[in-house]
């Protein structure tokens, strides 16, 4: 095996050109058993592993510098860089994350896991050289699909007058997760079609030097590519063309299926089945879309690039027809203008993950909730997880909740959700998101009738003493456990609030629990600082309530499996026990 | 007067040019006269009246739909959109705010105070008039200043592709707040020298039809520019060429200085006061920065395009050299760029104000703390105010200081802050914001030795009993004299602390605390949901602690004067011992 002789990069300069294409072979083999094994980013790897190579036989990595967008397409890297072990043993495959991490090898130089920071980083990084006056290269590698990120364009527009050296490596695979969108991809194609030739060229009129390869999978190609602009003095952005998923026999048809997959996905066929489909909370979600836009033309949905996390599949999107829009890799402009279409009548309802609505702060705040624009915003996957540390999904409460005249509500079944997705569809007053239910699908077989235009209206699901237990959306069921075991063990029933409302307390309802309560314990399926249970605690402050919050640590945690954090935060019905037993007064 | 006749756009049309061209006169006169007795944005407006008639001349607003960014180039469309008694009547010049504003008048749809917002929200009011079937213009009016923010690209993006109306006039002038940055605007250049003839062409690019009027200030041409525009079918740029300040003798020559200026500027001579400058929070900051990037090279100052708010004036430019960078109107990347920088062995001393810090949430989480990258970051203008509802700076505490690995620091005095500021510019282990002290100008004589490195150490700068109050950066004072109050009323000293870390508690400290003490206040110059008092409440919740949080409510308030924010939300000694005295105990 050629890869036998590769610990680090240098070990490539030794390589024959025939030597360096077998290595490509053994590379995607590799990757492609990994990513069928575990699961992970394989359209985007396969396509750049000939870049990959070609690029660390002409720098001189770790002195030269590489910043990798998003870290979707690392894994070459990854296998060139010390880490090949991750990919050789399955033993080893999850020895490393997906994304690029400095903890792992001197050849990263960032934790990466949202798109479209590599040139602001890239920039920072060829400024901090300048100042230090070395020589070094500098090189970002940034995919087509996160150009559309605002952020790309800030670092590019500042990249370019940097009047050093800077080298932005443009993957040009005509894909972002999906179909790339948005008017930057014509001129992408144009620059394919005339390879690199064009005059109307992006990159140009930001003032960077242009070189084009359009054969970005031929290793010897793209040594002389690389060697042109090793050691520019100037900005200089080298576009290429790549095949998404280069080695596998349908993943030009199957692009999108096959960016990421799960384990197993090569061993079937894709989109084959016929069964119908489980449902779930995209099911119903999509359902409820589907069955609104038809009667309803103003109805429009709107997702910022991830149309798969949602299961909005290409018949759905074929149905939506114009009622659809994926706005690309920009959600900073998803916001805006699902607050513009909601204050002119339409009917907005914005699919976004929780780990990327953190992209949207100030448009959350300033273009939507400042304008009261009774937009829909779904927010998915909040929750405490086991994800990568640039994947979690747990701090969207703190970030969402705070912000004035928003409503974020936290359903906890699937009739509470339709019924909040219903009524904020149809409601003129206010920006509504909705944390989408997490974790296991419940349904409870009754219709929710509650009017939730009358706002912070707490639920007391079970009436009790002593003790009463808020459970926020996921984590009303623990709520539920919680108080079976308290019953059990302290022989009196809790009293049990299925909240509903994050952006707003149910004073009435606090109040009267003063009068046979003397705990409150609040869940929370996010981080606890700056979330919903300090609230409760300020409430209360001046009382002589006592309460106890139960949610998350502030910190980025890295794949540590969920049950493990639940231990760590005292989130199952035992332990939140002890701590009530701890604080209770000898006789409650 | 020409302006007697004009109470809506549709009483332009029936106008001369010789009488559109006096109308413009008079409405430059009024601007003038306006901006010199109450302050605003002086420049941009004056540079956009032509633009306005004849926009309002050919297009048919309220059915035509006009979305101004960031609003600094309004006051012309509010004189002919029933407004102008706001400009004839110095009685009512305060009568509306200086941003577009929907409830004033039915030709503003949104409120706007952040840049670059324009082109997503003209997207999201197009696309909802074709969900609608409708037929009306869209029209965005973005500065070239604007056009270098993410969301701006993120919209010109999807704009580009939306098939159908859309108008983005581009108001060239050659300037953003300070002068332009970055290399979007060598291509304006070049589109400005060839008349909108190059043919590479940054609009053109993204797939927009692109027209070019030199003559920005003609009010004629600019009526056959937007004749020529008007009813396109498809995404159409328009970039006008405009004077910002045409109409001042020397404002081509001090075009920075007349962006924004203060009562009275014009009766001065602008930059020719030789006195020596009031010490004050602005000028420590610059003497300490040019102070250390003297002797230390790795030291960088960076700014998002608001050198004037920091006093980083010509001559500071020009010290710093190659050490400073403004990143043009760029907030992600200014922190992306500042925490590569930091990870690189430089110093970046970044600065930016609270209320736009808001755009680079994300950035904070994964560009900066997700990496621990050592930058410093100050946050200027965080407090309770009686800004504009745009320009509220009372939301950073829950923004920043909820982020895992970023130490947020609220100094209270010039001591602390130079000593927090010296600290963090030398350490390499934390992403660092400091919350610049807002407000009068403290000094205490006695240099701070404080180990800042100890992260969390509160100050307890009052040893006492019974109450302890914990006064956060700017409102360390309120403590002191609440704390005077108190001793004076009921006879005891209570406790006064100064926390000086917003992200993380002294849990020895507090625990201390309950020996002798019943109640904690907390005093925080900012909005309290998410804020720093409620992690006091919850840490106390489980004990017999009585806790108060005092700050501001969860509101987007609008130029209230902040003497009636502090009434309303109990910001004085008297209000804070009456609601203490209405919890305390009969006897303490």
């Amino acid at each position: 095996m050629i890869l036998d002789k590769i610990n680090m990069p240098q070990d490539l300069k030794t390589l024959s050109a025939d030597e360096l294409n077998k290595l490509a072979d053994e590379m995607r083999a590799l990757i492609i058993k990994k990513a069928n094994t575990i699961g992970g980013h394989l359209g985007p790897n396969l396509g750049i592993i000939e870049a990959t190579i070609a690029m660390h036989y002409v720098f001189n990595c770790p002195e030269d510098k590489i910043v990798f967008d998003v870290s979707h397409q690392c894994y070459p890297h990854k296998i060139l860089t010390g880490r090949k072990e991750g990919f050789l043993n399955p033993e080893n495959y999850l020895k490393y994350t997906g994304y690029t991490a400095p903890e792992e090898s001197v050849c990263d130089l960032f934790k990466v896991g949202h798109t479209s920071t590599s040139v602001s980083l890239a920039a920072g990084v060829a400024k901090a050289r300048d100042l230090a006056g070395s020589k070094e290269n500098v090189i970002a590698i940034i995919g087509d699909g996160s150009l559309s990120g605002g952020e790309a364009y800030e670092g590019l527009n500042n990249a370019a007058v940097l009047n050093s050296n800077i080298i932005i490596v443009v993957n040009d695979n005509d894909m972002s997760i999906a179909e790339n969108q948005g008017g930057l991809y014509k001129n992408l194609e144009l620059l394919r079609n005339t390879n690199g030739k064009a005059e109307n060229n992006f990159f140009k009129t930001l003032g960077f030097e242009y070189f084009y390869e359009g054969e970005g999978n031929n290793i010897e190609r793209m040594i002389k590519a690389f060697k042109k602009v090793k050691d520019t003095k100037c900005p200089t952005v080298l576009h290429i063309k790549t095949i998404k998923g280069l080695g596998l026999a349908d993943a030009d048809k199957n692009r999108e299926i096959y960016h990421w997959i799960l384990p197993g996905t090569l061993d079937k066929k894709p989109e084959i089945s016929s069964a119908a489909p489980v449902e779930d909370y995209n099911t119903i979600t999509k359902d409820f879309i589907l069955n609104k836009a038809k009667s309803d033309p103003s109805i429009i949905a709107i997702n910022p690039a991830t149309p798969g996390v949602f299961g909005f599949n290409k018949d759905f999107r074929k149905q939506m027809g114009q009622q659809y829009t994926d706005v690309a890799i920009s959600e900073e402009h998803a916001v805006a203008y699902a607050s513009a279409l909601a204050k002119c009548g339409a009917k907005p309802i914005l699919c976004i993950m929780s780990s990327f609505i953190q992209r949207t702060y100030d448009q959350l705040s300033q273009d939507l909730c400042l304008n009261n624009s009774p937009a829909t915003l779904l927010v998915y996957w909040g929750a405490i997880s086991g994800a990568d540390c640039t994947h979690l999904g747990c701090f969207d409460i703190p970030l969402i909740s705070n912000i004035p005249n928003m409503v974020y509500l936290a359903p906890t079944c699937k009739e509470e959700y339709l019924s909040m997705l219903e009524w904020s569809a149809e409601q003129s007053d206010y920006p509504v998101a909705i944390r989408v239910p997490f974790g296991k699908f419940v349904t409870t077989g009754v219709k929710d009738e509650t009017d939730y235009s009358i706002l912070n209206l707490f639920k007391i699901t079970q009436s009790g003493e002593n003790i009463a237990i808020i459970g926020v959306g996921n984590f009303y069921h623990l709520a539920l456990d919680a108080a079976a075991a308290i019953e059990t063990k302290l022989g009196f029933k809790p009293t049990v609030i299925n909240p509903g409302f994050l952006t707003g307390l149910d004073t009435e309802c606090l109040e009267t629990l003063k009068k046979n309560h003397n705990i409150v314990i609040t869940l929370e399926d996010g981080v606890l600082d700056g979330g919903f249970g300090e609230k409760i605690s300020r409430y209360y402050g001046s009382s002589d309530m006592k309460v106890l919050n139960f949610g998350a640590k502030k910190d980025f945690t890295d794949r540590i499996p969920v049950e493990e954090l639940y231990q760590r935060y005292h989130l199952t019905p035992e332990l939140i026990l002890e701590d009530i037993e701890n604080i209770m007064p000898a006789r409650v």
